[in-house]
């Protein structure tokens, strides 16, 4: 069954909610923004992510006949309302932070101004996209910090949370600093480079692990990665020294390029794998790290000294295992002009179409950022630029390479602080003075309402 | 963009293995099985979902013109391996427990038997579907046992991740027992009941909270709901009461259903809101709370006796929150007729083709669990069947009505010491003395090897 998100892709509420905007009138413009509430305390800083698929789906909202069928058979909709739905576009703007930038709690990265019920009808989807792009993206961040500039390969398909997430978990972390991924599909539709070789069951249906690495070996073309785990790996490494020695007496054109260990004590068995190679003399032969890794566990190796070229990051990455939600929100900022807030407890947002401002010291590296009015100004560099306008898509389209490139020098640009995969203390985010003073006019007002 | 995943929609080794499998001309029956290793701590059983989704993708498996195209590209592949892949179909049986049994560490829930190069092509988007889903209907059915018979909705839409999670889970969970979704697409695809009905914002939008609860009442058939908390919930409560009252008096069809609390002390705010009700005789409006909740904040509702009509579940569910990934895996279990055993440290294998045997007591509750080589037969009720024989499906296609009824069941039939959400002892599962046996011996031949 394929997925195909359309316009019924949504809550239910925003459907009964855009008949009582519709059937009461209610066409004022209204500005909604995205924010994450807090940041999980196992994350320094969030990177932003999705927002070109954001944007293709605000550019093509829209409901077709059969849509407009199934919702009229529910019953709960005007005949009035669904011929509204039939002409509906997305006629309004979006201000958003670039994809790849680094961003904090109470900071807007997208912000909508639109007439309420499109800005409404926009809320479900794009939180599902941006939502989910965001988690992968902070948390591939955090294993490029670790990886110390070692190859990174997204394995996570199986195990991420059905077909889409997966190929945007790889979008997600090739964004944010991924060198590959094993997802084929994703390297069709983005482009990114693709990693894999075999399997243990490969092995395993093979009389002997000697066998099956001259088999595999020879029916790849040039040199490719062998999986030594399966039995033994200080064996399997002999075995793949004799291999490769024959191989290129052999000169077929085959050879071995790496092996890769996914279980056990990774670190000690990279040392004396590599001691084995060498000793073999193939020190040309990499050494893939995989199986259960996270962050963490790529920091220790690193810390430990192994002799590692590159890591495969499976589960921990495309369901963000450690953080697989970010508190993140959707909220009427303002409507008709007027600022709005929530109040519920817990849950208060800060009122007005508002803007972010970063501030750097004189080595380019971040040192405070601002949220304001977005009227204010003032020092800084503000992040949101405006992304659409009208419903059509305006300034610069960035490619996949150009927003991978953005964010490696967004990353190079972290206070170091926050390059720590550890809690060392906050990044200042200051509310100003001019949303603070409308806050506490609205809640002074909402009291005598 | 649209997701819909194809042959391409899998882990790069899978076709660099399959092209070695057909050019060694390795074309001999395997048998793989898809299990979880084991269970994790906050989960005392799982249950099998995903199945019927498995099964059209296995039923469909081919590779088109334009994934052949993107795979030459690659020049990774033999043209006669493409041509080989052009005309590939999957041929083999399944066997696979019923979507809806709850099932434990070690046993099988799905076993492919086919040609290596088929079982193997399958195992990433298989794993992908039933990992997902299965996760999912474990969360789902620990908050049904934890509700106790209350109304239960999916509200996960925005935090799942990406598109065909969204939808996905509102399948597992309704499977599991839940009894509506707000996801719209989820309701048309699946025919789950649709819930829910307006936002904090639309609140926000109007100059007071009784005018927007008027004119959102007014605005829908019906009964309605509404959201009380976003600013204060007894005296919207208040509101509530005189709205309800002036709807009856005008006898004009439109009434209030229920109300949501979706913050704060949601026990404690629903005691106050049903004594304002009832005291204002609305004894028939219901109390719904949402708002960051899982199966443990529904158990602590139920057990302080809050008057507690639903709850609507959102993101915990639909990621799974406090388990957002199973060790589950797919492995070669035999291949040309011999049993095969993965010995990785920690990721060991129990070889061969297996089936479970389920022992009951009288009431019908399970006792005990065995898994066996699938011929060996004895006490207890096999609980894999086959559902596709030479690449057709085959027995009974149960609708997810027929799959939601069967979970019920199952769940009812769950021993007592498993239906608490803590860990209190563990289910029985024995591995067969003639599987421990083949694993010894395959052992031993290895290590001669």
């Amino acid at each position: 069954m394929s997925v195909v998100p359309g316009a019924l892709f949504t809550d239910l509420y925003q459907l009964t909610m855009a008949q009582a905007y519709h059937q009461l009138g209610m066409g004022e413009t209204a500005v909604f923004e995205l924010f994450v509430r807090r940041l999980p305390p196992q994350r320094r800083f969030l990177v932003v992510a999705g927002i070109e698929q954001a944007l293709e789906f605000a550019a093509g909202l829209g409901f077709t006949g059969a849509d407009l069928d199934y919702l009229a058979g529910l019953g709960r909709f005007s005949r009035g309302f669904l011929d509204h739905l039939a002409a509906l576009r997305f006629s309004g703007s979006i201000h958003a932070m670039p994809e790849g930038t680094p961003f904090f709690a109470d900071e807007p990265i997208v912000r909508v101004t639109a007439p309420i019920l499109e800005a409404q009808l926009l809320e479900s989807r794009l939180m599902n996209i941006v939502h989910f792009q965001t988690l992968v993206a902070s948390k591939a961040a955090r294993c490029v910090l670790a990886a110390g500039g070692r190859y990174l390969v997204d394995f996570g398909l199986r195990r991420a949370h059905e077909a889409s997430a997966a190929l945007f978990a790889a979008r997600a972390a090739y964004l944010a600093g991924f060198d590959a991924t094993a997802t084929v599909e994703a390297g069709r539709r983005f482009g990114i480079p693709l990693s894999g070789t075999l399997a243990h069951s490969f092995i395993e249906a093979h009389a002997s692990e000697a066998e099956a690495f001259r088999c595999f070996a020879c029916s790849q073309p040039g040199a490719t990665t062998l999986l030594i785990d399966t039995y033994d790996c200080r064996r399997a490494a002999r075995r793949v020294v004799e291999l490769a020695q024959e191989l290129k007496r052999l000169g077929s054109g085959h050879g071995i390029g790496s092996v890769r260990i996914d279980s056990g004590d990774l670190a000690a068995q990279a040392r004396e794998v590599r001691a084995i190679l060498d000793a073999g003399g193939c020190p040309e032969i990499r050494i893939v790290l995989s199986g259960g890794l996270d962050e963490r566990a790529i920091e220790s190796v690193v810390a430990r000294g192994a002799p590692v070229d590159a890591f495969g990051v499976g589960t921990a990455l495309d369901v963000s295992a450690d953080v697989p939600a970010l508190d993140m929100a959707y909220k009427l900022q303002e409507y008709a002009g007027l600022p709005r807030r929530k109040r519920s407890p817990g849950k208060e947002t800060w009122p007005g179409a508002k803007q972010v401002f970063r501030e750097y010291d004189a080595d380019g590296r971040y040192t405070a950022d601002e949220v304001r009015r977005h009227e204010e100004g003032g020092r800084g560099e503000p992040l949101l630029n405006e992304v659409m306008s009208a419903g059509v898509r305006v300034g610069p389209q960035p490619t996949l390479a150009t927003a991978r490139e953005h964010c490696r020098r967004q990353l190079a640009a972290l206070p170091a602080a926050l390059r720590s995969l550890e809690d060392g203390g906050g990044y200042p985010v200051s509310i100003s003075a001019q949303v603070r003073a409308e806050a506490a006019r609205l809640d002074e007002s909402l009291l005598k309402a």
